[in-house]
C-alpha cells in the first residue's frame, strides 16, 4: 500500500530534518511512522519497539546535530524510524533480508550508527566511553544513549550508570519507558518506575511542601531550603538516579514534540554532568493492531497494514521451541523440583505456556542472565531442579557465573540453549555459534544438542534426570524436521550417540541438527559409490568415545559437523583421536564447523550454503578428501 | 607465637558459640581475631577483610541457627574467622596450602559453606535462590547474604536486588560496608554509601521532622504520616535500596556487639521480604599493622606477627603486571590515545603504577568487568586505544561485551589478561583456564600468549601499534624467566612465531611460558637421542600457518603445549593440520592442556606436575608416542 509522505519526501538526512519548522514536525513524524508501518509490513520484523519511539527519533535528529551528536540506540531494534530519517529510507524495504538493512544498528551500516547493536544494555556503557574519549581530546559534541525501561534491568546498565555518575562526564541517557521490553518487564526498577510514572507521591508531597513554607519558622528557614531541593528530587521522581549520580529530568511525555523538543534542547544546552531524561512512551503506538496486541508487535512476519493479520506460515513441524516447552511441562507434573528460570524471554523461550500451568515454578528475573545463572545455582543447592532456558547468544552474558558457580561447584543446573547455531534474519548478533566452546572446556560440564525434534525429548527428559551436575541441550531456532514424536522424553544414556546409517568408507559425525544434511549427504555419496555411515553423537561432552574411535578405526574418512565455532566439538574428537594415537597412521579427518568469521543475515537456507555447512558442502568436501578421482563426478547438490 | 584463647577452645562449632553468654562474646571475638592474626601470620592469604568481620561473623553464628540457617559470604575471602568458628580450626594453618582449606568458602569443604565463592557479588543471588527454594518446599530457614560495599558495584548484585525487590522472599542481605574493595571502591554508589554513613541529611532530617509535628496544621494530619514514613526512610537512609524493594536497617557498628546482636535479632524475628542490613566496619580492625596500611593487609605473605613485617622473598625476576605496567606506560608517553582500564583492580593489573603518571588516562571503573569492556569499545570507536587489564579468569564476567561489543564489531580493545593459566594458592576459582578457548573461537579476534617477559614486552608494543580489530595477550601471575629485558618492546608480525631451537624428529610447538619447560624437555630428550625443535607460537589466533605446517611436515613428533583448556590453541592446531590434510598420511601429534578437572589449590610447581605440562611430563609423553622402545630408557626427570 503506498503511503502519501510529502514531508518525509523532502528528508533524506537529519540535516534536511532540521530545515523544517517546528510546526511541521508532528505531521512528519505521523508520516514517518506510516512509513515504518508500511516497510515492517512487507518486511516483518520489530515492529512496536519503533513505532513506540518516532516522535523521539524525529526530536533527537531536529535537536541534535547528529552525526556528529551521537545518538546510541539500545538493542538497536527500535532504530527502524531512525534509519528512515538517516539516509537509508530508499532500502528499508530490504531489512532482514539477505544483503539488505541489519534489523538493529550497525556500525558498518551508517555513519549514523555509532555503536551496533542487538543484545540490550550496552548503550550506556558505550556512550560513556564515547563521552570520555570526547573530553580527552577536546571535543564538544553530545552524547545520547537511548535505553528502555527493560533494559534498565541489567547489571550492566547500572554498572555503567554507577561509572557515569562517577566521571561526571557529559553524558545525556534517555530513558525510554514504555512499561514493556518485550514482555512486561519485571523487578523492582520496573516498579519503581511505575510509581514514578504514577506520580502519586508528588502530588501529595508537592501539597505538602506547598504548605510547609508558609508555616515554617524562621529559624528553620535554611534547613527548609535542604529540605525543599531534597523534595524537588524527590518530586521530579529522580532520587534513585540522583543517588547514582545523574542530573534527573522527567516524566516527558514521549509523544508529545511540544513536550519533547524543548525538554531535550535544556538538556542540549545544559553544562552538565550526567543527565537522564524520563520520557514515557507507548510500544506499538499509532497502529491499533499493535497497540492492542498483548506483545505489542513486538516481532512480526509481514503482515496487512489495513487488518494487522500477520502472514503467519503454516507450520510443517512443531517448534523446536514447543517442544521444549511442551516435554519440560511433562516432566515438571512428575517432578515437583524442576522450576524453570528465564531472563526476559518468557515467549521466546517457551516459558509462557510453562508458567501458565506452573506459575509458582516459573521465574522470569528480567534482562539479568548473572543473576538467571547464579539464583539457579543457589536452588539447586537446596535440591531444586532448575531450567535455565536462555538462548545460546544471551548466555554468553552469564558465562562467569556458569563456570564459577555452576560448573566449578558441579551444581545440577540445567541449561536449555534455544537459537543455537544460525538464526537468519536476526544475524551475527544473535547467532548461537559459541556454545559449545564456552561450555566445553568447562570441566564437569556435560552438553548435548538435538538431531530433531523428538531427540529433544529425550535431551529435556535426560537433563530432568541427571542430577550429577551441570547440563546444556542446545537447539536451534525454528521447526523441527516432522519425526514423530514421542509421548515422553526418553532418558539417554550421558555420553552415548547413536549410529544412524551404516556404511563402510565415509563416516559423518553430526552434533546437533545438521543430521538431516548429513543424511542427505550420505545419500548423495552412496549414489556416487561411498558407502557412508553417519552417527548422532548427541553428547559434544563427554564424547561417546568407543562410537567415535570405531568410527575412527573403520572408515577412510572421517567427517565431523556441527553448527558451531571452531574449539567445539570438532575440536573435542580432535583431541581424543590425537590422545589415543588414531591419528598417528593416518585418518582422512576434517571437522566442519561454522567459518570463521561473522555471517551477517540471510535466509537460513542461504547461510547454511555460505558457511559449508549443507549437504553439497559435505559432499563436495568428502571428494576434496578423496582425491579429484575419487568420485569420478562433480557433487551434484 | 601461640595465643591465649580460653574461650575460643571451648568453641568448635556455632552450637558451641550459642551457649555463651552474650557477656563474652566481646572476649570470644578478640581471641578469634588473634587466632585469625596468627594463622595468617603463617600461612599467608586474606587478612583485612576477615578482621573486618570477626563481629560480624560472631554475631551472625550466635544469633542463626546456622548451618540450617545459610550464611553467605560474598568473595569468600573474609570467611576465615568464619572457618575457625565452623569446625576448621584445627587445619586454619594449612590455608592455601597444597591439601590444606581453601581461601574461600567452599561446599565440598564443611556443611557451613552453603555457596562457594572467590569472584565477588554472586551472594545475592545465591541467597535468593535458597530462599525461593525454601519457599517452595516449606522451609522455615534463614538465607543470609554478605557482602561488601565494592562488590555492590557490580552489575550482579543489582540484578539480584532488583529481582529480590519483586519477588518479595524473605532474604537478609549484609552489606559489609567498610569503604574498601581491594583498593577503595570506585563509583557512585560508593560516594552514596559514603553519604549515608556520614548521616548529616540524617541529623538536619529529623530535627527538621521534630518541629514538623509540633508545627503541622490539623488538615495535614494524614499527609504527615506519609512524609514521615518517607522522611523514616530517609533517614534511615536507605531510599535507594528501599526503592528496589529491600527494608533497609542502619547503618550498623559492625564492630560493636551490642550494636549488631539486637539488629540482628530483630532482623531474624521479623517477618518481611528482603532486607538490608548496612553494617559499617573497618577493613583490618584491630591489627595496627593491617589498619595502617593502605590496602588493609588485603592479601600478605607470612609475617610477623609483632611487628607486621612481611617476609616478601627477594624476586630473581620482574613480575609480568610490572613488565606490562611499565612497557604499556612507555608506550604511552608516545602515544597519547593509549588510556587504561581496571575493574577495581589497579594494584593488582599494575595501572596503579601507570595512573599516577596518567590519572587522566586511567579509568578503575569498580567491579564491573562488563561495563569496563563496553566502555573500552565505547573510546575505540573515538580514535582511543584502551587497554583493558583484566585477570584471565575475571574476563569471564564481560564475555558477552566482548563478544558483541568488541569483536563483531572489530573495534581495536587491547585485553591485557594477567593471571593466565594456573594461579597456585588462589585455586580453582582464579585460574585463568579459558580464555584461550572462550576468545579463540571469536572471528576477529587476535590472542597472543608471553613466553617470557621479554616477549610480554613486545606484546604491550603489539598491541600498542596494532589497531585493526581486537587483540589479546595473556600472560601468568608470578616471576618472569630472568632474560634480559628490552628497553623497549618491538612490534612483532601478527601471526608470526619463532623457532627457538632447531631438531629433527620431535617438534614442541609452546604458547605462552611453558617455553621454559618445553625447552628443558627439549634437553632432555636431545641427551637421550631425540632430536628435538621447540617453537614459540606467540599467536594462538591468527595462528603461524607456514611454521606449523612446516614443523608438521618435518617432525615424526608434534607435541602442542599450552597452559589452558582443551578447545584453545591447541585445538586450532590440530583443527588447521586435519584442514589441510597434513592428517592424512598420519602424524604422531598430540596436544597437552589443562586437564579436565578443577585443580585445587597447590604450590604453582605440583600443580603444573598434576596437569602433566612441565618437563617430565612432556618427555614421558613423547616417548609413550613414540612407544616404550623408542629411547630404551625410563624417564628421568
Amino acid at each position: 500500500m503506498p503511503v502519501s509522505t510529502p514531508l518525509l519526501d523532502r528528508v533524506d538526512t537529519p540535516e534536511d530534518l532540521r530545515k523544517l519548522p517546528e510546526s511541521q514536525l508532528t505531521t512528519l513524524a505521523e508520516e514517518l511512522r506510516a512509513e515504518t508501518i508500511d516497510a515492517v509490513s512487507v518486511t516483518g520484523g520489530h515492529l512496536g519497539a519503533g513505532l513506540g519511539v518516532v516522535e523521539l527519533t524525529v526530536a533527537l535528529h531536529y535537536v541534535f546535530d547528529t552525526p556528529r551528536d551521537r545518538v546510541i540506540w539500545d538493542v538497536g531494534h527500535q532504530a527502524y524510524p531512525h534509519k528512515i530519517l538517516t539516509g537509508r529510507r530508499d532500502r528499508i524495504r530490504t531489512l532482514r533480508q539477505g544483503g539488505g538493512l541489519s534489523g538493529f544498528t550497525k556500525r558498518s551500516e551508517s555513519e549514523y550508527d555509532p555503536f551496533g547493536a542487538a543484545h540490550s544494555s550496552t548503550s550506556i556503557s558505550a556512550g560513556l566511553g564515547m563521552a570520555v574519549a570526547r573530553d580527552q581530546q577536546g571535543g564538544t559534541n553530545n552524547v545520547i544513549a537511548v535505553i528502555g525501561d527493560g533494559a534498565m534491568s541489567a547489571g550492566m546498565a547500572y554498572e555503567a550508570m554507577n561509572n557515569a555518575g562517577h566521571l561526571k562526564s557529559r553524558l545525556i541517557v534517555v530513558l525510554n519507558d514504555n512499561d514493556m521490553s518485550i514482555a512486561p518487564p519485571t523487578g523492582a526498577m520496573s516498579a519503581y518506575l511505575a510509581r514514578l510514572v504514577s506520580g502519586k507521591t508528588y502530588r501529595s508531597l508537592r501539597e505538602i511542601g506547598k504548605h510547609l513554607a508558609e508555616k515554617l519558622p524562621r529559624f528553620l528557614h535554611e534547613k527548609a531550603a535542604k529540605a525543599e531541593e531534597f523534595a524537588r528530587s524527590f518530586v521530579t521522581g529522580g532520587t534513585l538516579f540522583e543517588e547514582l549520580g545523574f542530573y534527573y529530568v522527567g516524566p516527558v511525555d514521549g509523544h508529545n514534540l511540544d513536550h519533547l523538543l524543548p525538554v531535550l534542547k535544556n538538556v542540549r544546552d545544559t553544562e552538565t554532568g550526567p543527565i537522564l531524561v524520563h520520557v514515557v512512551t507507548q510500544k506499538g503506538k499509532g497502529y491499533a493492531p499493535a497497540e492492542e496486541s498483548a506483545d505489542k508487535y513486538h516481532g512480526v512476519v509481514p503482515f496487512d497494514v489495513v487488518t494487522g493479520t500477520q502472514a503467519k506460515a503454516k507450520a510443517n513441524a512443531p517448534a523446536y521451541t514447543k517442544v521444549f516447552a511442551e516435554h519440560l511441562a511433562k516432566e515438571a507434573r512428575d517432578d515437583r523440583r524442576i522450576v524453570a528460570v528465564t531472563a526476559a524471554m518468557p515467549s521466546g523461550t517457551g516459558l509462557d505456556a510453562f508458567a501458565k500451568e506452573f506459575p509458582d515454578r516459573t521465574f522470569d528475573v528480567g534482562i539479568a542472565e548473572q543473576h538467571a545463572v547464579t539464583f539457579a545455582a543457589g536452588m539447586a543447592t537446596e535440591g531444586l531442579k532448575p531450567f535455565c532456558a536462555i538462548y545460546s547468544t544471551f548466555l554468553q552474558r552469564g558465562y562467569d557465573q556458569v563456570v564459577h558457580d555452576v560448573a566449578l561447584q558441579n551444581l545440577p543446573v540445567r541449561f536449555a540453549l534455544d537459537r543455537a547455531g544460525l538464526v537468519g534474519a536476526d544475524g551475527a548478533t544473535h547467532a548461537g555459534s559459541f556454545d559449545i566452546a564456552y561450555l566445553g572446556c568447562l570441566p564437569s560440564m556435560t552438553i548435548m544438542a538435538a538431531a530433531d525434534e523428538a531427540e529433544l525429548a529425550h535431551m529435556v527428559a535426560t537433563a530432568a534426570a541427571y542430577d550429577d551436575g551441570p547440563i546444556a541441550f542446545r537447539f536451534p531456532r525454528g521447526e523441527g524436521v516432522g519425526v514423530e514424536m514421542p509421548e515422553r522424553g526418553r532418558i539417554l544414556r550421558i555420553g552415548e550417540g547413536r549410529i544412524v546409517r551404516e556404511g563402510t568408507r565415509v563416516a559423518i559425525l553430526s552434533l546437533g541438527t545438521r543430521l538431516a544434511e548429513a543424511l542427505k549427504a550420505a545419500e548423495e555419496l552412496e549414489a556416487r559409490g561411498l558407502s557412508t555411515t553417519v552417527a548422532d553423537a548427541r553428547f559434544a561432552k563427554p564424547l561417546d568415545e568407543t562410537m567415535i574411535l570405531r568410527l575412527a578405526r573403520d572408515h577412510e574418512v572421517l567427517i565431523t559437523l556441527e553448527e558451531g565455532s571452531v574449539g567445539g566439538f570438532g575440536s573435542f574428537v580432535l583431541q581424543l583421536l590425537a590422545e589415543r594415537g588414531m591419528l598417528d597412521r593416518g585418518l582422512k579427518v576434517r571437522s566442519l564447523v561454522l567459518p570463521d568469521t561473522y555471517l551477517d543475515h540471510d535466509k537460513p537456507d542461504r547461510m547454511y550454503a555460505q558457511a559449508e555447512l549443507d549437504a553439497a558442502a559435505i559432499v563436495k568436501r568428502v571428494f576434496d578428501v578423496l582425491g579429484s578421482n575419487a568420485g569420478g563426478l562433480k557433487a551434484r547438490a
